[in-house]
């Protein structure tokens, strides 16, 4: 109910702050006997790690992940599977002159507003830091999924201004994590690229969009009403920090079409119902109709500058917050595996409630 | 879990189908001691009725609601209520054509692979007409909200190309009523009706955008990590029928900004922090911060149109639809109070949960 | 989470009060595809019914269950079926004398110590006419069990201190339906009737006990931690109105044996592992074991009694509360279906989330 | 869902096997604002802990908690509290014996049958190991419900034959703690601990009742219909391993009376509604009445005996089992601070949701 657990069936609880001792996450609800490796979630977890290239922050964490529970000779039991990454370069010091200070568009003025205390500490839970563990969670989805032969593939298609046009159906997706922007097209990577250095360098930031692609989900999945697969998948990716907006399928532009253009006509292939177009993202009525799965995610700019700022402290009186820390000048490259990771824990949980659909 | 429910301490749950016998809604959470206004549920439901203008379906429906449970002198008495709207004007005859047909952008389709079975009358389950439940359960949310100072109110924005530009701050937002489309402003909502009807003749459909502006609400509402404010309202959003994205504060738009203009500037005013911009749209972390929440919706064009398309049967063989049946040519203006009572309902329940937060 | 919803993917939330206009509920996860016997529903309900015999409470309830939504040419869709039970025989006027008063161990004082207000009429939320919700349910949740295979049986095994002593193995329990106290046995049922005719006539309650059988549950219901299927069954037996204890297996007894005569031990018949006593009750670690589950269930002698009883008003003053209204002299006979469905709705719901299990 | 969280607003949820890795929890929506005393829960565990006198398990475990979010400066901060317990004495040998083997009235066979595999060593998750977990999160509810003055006391009142008898108003319960069986009257107590030193020397084990006894708690707490506070405490109890049954107030016995003699008169005392007897058990309707609330809860003799019993293997065939391990003769001394932290649980749940039931 205090918000830190996500999912129904297959439920990821996240714990920890970002200059506390640890952080972590319980899985409750992974079926026994799904072979975990090891080296797979540590992957992933790399994938978001700090200090993974020269465009992201700096802070040096190694993200290993100790797992506590839950696995016995290499396959899950059914019992919760706990995880837990222990700081290490947590430079609280440098947070002490912001201890009262409100850092604008940051969460310490609502996080003090809403409990009366915080921990200031490098923004405390509020920090992204605590991703590092919904891509451990995800992971383990991911394996889930895979087993069932669903493959989720999210990259970067804007920065700043720099946006990939045309559809995903055209780029080589897998070539996503040939470059430090996690963007397909190498050449549109480089411009990305170019522009997060020169951002930083004017010790500012910028935002982006995250886009992801779902194939070989099987029609069944998400229910009617309230827990439509797309809304289940929405609520997932603006949970994410610095998230500002999410779209599937044909999205906002689609509001510009007639439904004649729009609808997309059944076919037969093979047996299986496919459409000709997929304008509705895979998703019907809320429900996974077999076709690829599809949505894009906005992240603002990251609000750590390297400026000084007016602002506001405990008191309420006027304060200047001077930018220190180590932050990334933009979020979407280490952004990517969390967008998976959000998707792989909607994906497996709607897979687990399917099973209780029919007599 | 099967998705019919919506919110954790304010939690509706709805039910009903297109063609069935009756729609209806519990309301679980209410706290006691609210006065129950019945002509407010009605006025509520007179903003989403079928019928009510040129511009939209002219299926007959009085949608009126009957109170079962859970007032007792005019006053909510923290027992369950029970509203239900019996259909009257169900021609389900005009869906035996389609009985076996998947129609396409519908959920026919994913109804069938997911259950085995389906109520294809009126699309069953599937139709907008479980939303009249979701306004019932919205407008007392809406009476509690008011009695402590919250106001939503939402608008028309966008009808195919046709897109209010600037900031909600210039409109009158109240204006909204005074025209079949809910945009507030006249000139445009002129155009609007116009595009709508010229759709219409055509036997086409359209989308638009719904935006809506949440004022009062105080600092503290929103939780952390995954039920973060605008991830609830993005998910309640999305599980509207026809949504296809959400965006809040500066959105898609926000990805271009860089940091130093996105940040909004704290500043003091009448001993309440306040912001000089309000790109975070009215939420830092995931919790409101005292200003203004707006955020802005996506509907797709109406699947149903009054043309021939292909598609297939439930034996995967070639059948063409016919569009039959009575249907908007476009969603917005009645998705208006809809947006408002799933938003009402969000901000409700994280009312209550806020109560939990300290000691 | 306000107390009116009861199971995780089988999921029955009730609404109504006594006098209100009707009670009702809403069954959401019930499985699609499950033929729906309405004569069945109704066939239980009459086993709850008031005016049923001589022995209970003489209101006069058709108890009708209309189904509002969920089934489709006779079978269940998946939708939430919805079915409410209209109240006829509401004479609120019985109760017009109690409205500002407590009556001794009843719920007037508790409800509004918690709310500040109530409907006084008939105990409102807080009466046994609530339970009839939760037959129909539980009607529709034993027809998925023995879709399955599996029976539940329940019977009066002691009222006041008239008590069947030996195992259930040694009656026949189909004739429990027999004769109006519900007691297999029928010197012992007759001894009982007698007794519970005496009571009622010095204007007087009695207490007495629902032992209840289940068999055919397969092995593997139930969750290891906090969710043990005896747990879940413990709650759902303690949620009806006047139960004051449970005990499964060896029970309250099983305290003054030794391990070593308690332990049930193994044995293999037709493949299958069994055990040679069952002082477990068919439930081991929380989870089922594939031997019958038995329970018991105590409840208390019911609260209104027809002799003047002193007690206070809601002023905190003196006042007589003289015993109207028309009630049951011992609750047993009429708990025995409520036993039966709560058990099915514990059952049904385990049975779905067993699905989840394996990978 | 998979039933290792318990609770709505004040949420636990635990993890890990008794000889794996570490056990532990997340304590989700413990208000912000709370001082923790960390040597409190410390004291709390060492009430649990093995090897704390001689007449319990001998497995030398410190039993540290050590927390690594949450808190900050001494205070919750609404973040989830983790905490974290490292096995030490893991003697995993001495169950390689029983790798494949059913122990009898243990949770292996059923634990086999649910998952398709086992953590076999020590009862994995299914030992009683996992109590630790709830106690330290109780110890955290407990400082909760203190600063609400609401004060637990739980006490050994049976072991096999030996029972207390008369009311819990005449025992010093404070002195429960002074002796090693946790039973207040000091004469009882020493007979209790030679009959369970009997036992143990047989190499055999026995039950008991744990009762206990909640002062200080408001009226209100407690929803009406499933969530009953007894129901919930009833489940809580039935939660703990080895627990058989429950009962409040005048439980099984209360059966016998009538309600004549059962009703619990009303009279004012300084301005609060008081009552003359307390069958009820300071809860009617579900809901506590501002009496003590007190239950009692039926413990079985520990399943592990130092006796060969005959049993099965994986395989169907028949295989002799040998009593190795460290156990229990006895469970309700170490069972009484467990039952204490549930109950702490459920109260500061039912606390919490109590913010959310008026206006």
């Amino acid at each position: 109910m205090a918000g830190n657990s996500f999912g129904q069936l297959f439920r990821v609880s996240t714990f920890g702050e970002s200059h506390g001792r640890a952080i972590g996450l319980v899985l409750d609800g992974c079926p026994a006997g799904l072979a975990i490796d090891e080296a797979f979630i540590q992957a992933e977890l790399a994938r978001r790690r700090p200090g993974q290239s020269a465009i992201v922050t700096q802070r040096r964490e190694e993200d290993k992940a100790e797992i506590l529970s839950g696995i016995f000779e290499g396959r899950s039991t059914g019992a919760p599977i706990a995880m837990v990454i222990f700081n290490a370069d947590a430079r609280s010091k440098d947070y002490s002159h912001i201890a009262d200070k409100y850092r604008p568009s940051h969460a310490d003025y609502t996080y003090q507003a809403k409990y009366g205390l915080r921990d200031y500490r490098g923004g405390g839970r509020s920090s992204a830091r605590e991703t590092a563990a919904r891509v451990a969670a995800g992971a383990i989805a991911k394996l889930f999924l895979l087993s069932e032969g669903i493959r989720i593939q999210a990259y970067v298609s804007q920065v700043g201004h720099l946006q990939l046009h045309g559809n995903y159906q055209e780029l080589h997706l897998s070539q996503a994590e040939a470059n430090p922007v996690r963007c397909p097209d190498a050449a549109m990577a480089e411009q990305m690229e170019a522009l997060i250095r020169e951002v930083r360098k004017a010790g500012d930031t910028i935002g982006g969009v995250v886009s992801c692609v779902i194939q070989g989900c099987p029609p069944g999945l998400g229910e009617p009403a309230f827990d439509k697969l797309h809304a289940d998948l929405g609520k997932a990716m603006l949970s994410i920090n610095a998230a500002k907006g999410f779209e599937y399928g044909s999205g906002f532009e689609g509001v510009r079409m007639r439904g004649s253009e729009h609808n997309d006509i059944f076919f037969s292939e093979g047996g299986r119902a496919r459409t000709k177009t997929n304008f509705s993202g895979g998703i019907q009525g809320g429900i996974s109709n077999g076709m690829d799965i599809y949505f894009r995610v906005a992240f603002k700019p990251v609000a750590t500058i390297v400026q000084p700022q007016e602002s506001l402290n405990e008191a309420g009186e006027k304060a200047i917050v001077e930018g220190k820390g180590r932050h990334d000048p933009c979020v979407v490259p280490r952004a990517v595996p969390i967008v998976e990771a959000m998707a792989a824990l909607v994906l497996a949980d709607h897979l687990l409630r399917h099973r209780a659909t029919r007599v």
